[in-house]
């Protein structure tokens, strides 16, 4: 798993100026330190860590917040590109597993402090706040695929069982992190044990 | 709700020295102060919140994590009662949704955090930091809680039935975080539908 964590922290950088060289370095350090180290981390320790002056990041961002949300954008296609599966035929119960599959292996990590998303929204505690914004949409854009394969696969209630699995989803992250271990395939057999109920077999 | 909030904000001081009301009203602010803002709150502020003096603070607590270790202990007994139903002769169902009642109760408030317990983990990001594992036992107690009803009930796998629960209801949580609004039954629905999946009926 090299070319995709949670915290986007193997990303590599693919822009040819200096300045997106520069931005590029400071939010994938700034999102490796915030996902180790929690928002609180300051202007200072998030300089040193990208190897960037406070003026440089000053003149890219008007704010910490800023660097925090930008950073949340910069690693959500890493982190959807490793939970959710391309385009391929198999059923929507296998491409929907696929994600809890996905989260047990990373659970299992000894570095894994939870999704990141959540874990910015807990800590900031402001949902207005711009990375929250940008948490919220992310973790809306899991639940989409899960209300979209639920729909083809004719689930009683997409929606319902799209929100039903982002709650087992994020709870199952919470429980690895509260626990200090992995799950134990408890993630998907709670993802299984809903697409059940709801009707959708591996068809 | 006057009597139990998860933050344990309204718990009555019933200690009869100076020095324990000290310690209580420090721990009540505290646990009000952490929950709002968040751990990163620093002593000067916490003191000041209390009315308690940093010398009284150092007299009773040799650091700030040991005071959010004692704030999540002290609020656990008023979480936990809110929570979970006292004996009664209802169905094990039953007591089980009671749980997830209260829960869209608190999180259908404006000023809802999450539940404690995981806010305080999720923002250390040390499980073995003392607060982690006061909230690591909160936690196990309400499993114990679920896993105790589920083998009353007869349930098929009653310590798998607890740990999905607990999934839900954090799961639950977070998404009321996440989403800035109240979760309009989602919790409840999801612990029905595992609870009829294993087996657990009104009888």
């Amino acid at each position: 798993m090299t070319q995709a964590t949670p915290t986007g922290a193997s990303a590599a950088a693919a822009s040819p100026t200096a300045a997106s060289t520069t931005r590029d370095r400071l939010l994938d350090a700034a999102a490796g330190l915030f996902y180790r180290e929690g928002v609180g981390i300051g202007v200072e320790a998030l300089c040193r860590e990208a190897g960037v002056s406070k003026r440089s990041m000053y003149q890219l961002f008007g704010s910490k917040d800023e660097v925090l949300a930008a950073s949340l954008e910069r690693i959500a296609p890493a982190h959807q590109a490793f939970l959710v599966p391309a385009a391929d035929d198999r059923p929507a119960r296998a491409r929907i597993l696929h994600v809890f599959e996905r989260l047990e292996e990373l659970a299992a990590r000894p570095d894994f402090r939870g999704c990141p998303f959540v874990s910015v929204t807990a800590e900031l505690k402001a949902p207005d706040h711009p990375a929250s914004l940008v948490a919220r949409r992310c973790k809306d854009t899991l639940t989409a695929f899960f209300a979209e394969e639920a729909e083809r696969a004719g689930a009683d209630d997409p929606a319902l069982l799209a929100r039903q699995l982002t709650v087992t989803f994020d709870g199952s992250g919470v429980r690895a992190v509260m626990q200090g271990r992995g799950l134990d395939g408890l993630a998907v057999t709670t993802a299984r044990t809903l697409l059940d109920a709801a009707g959708v077999d591996d068809a």
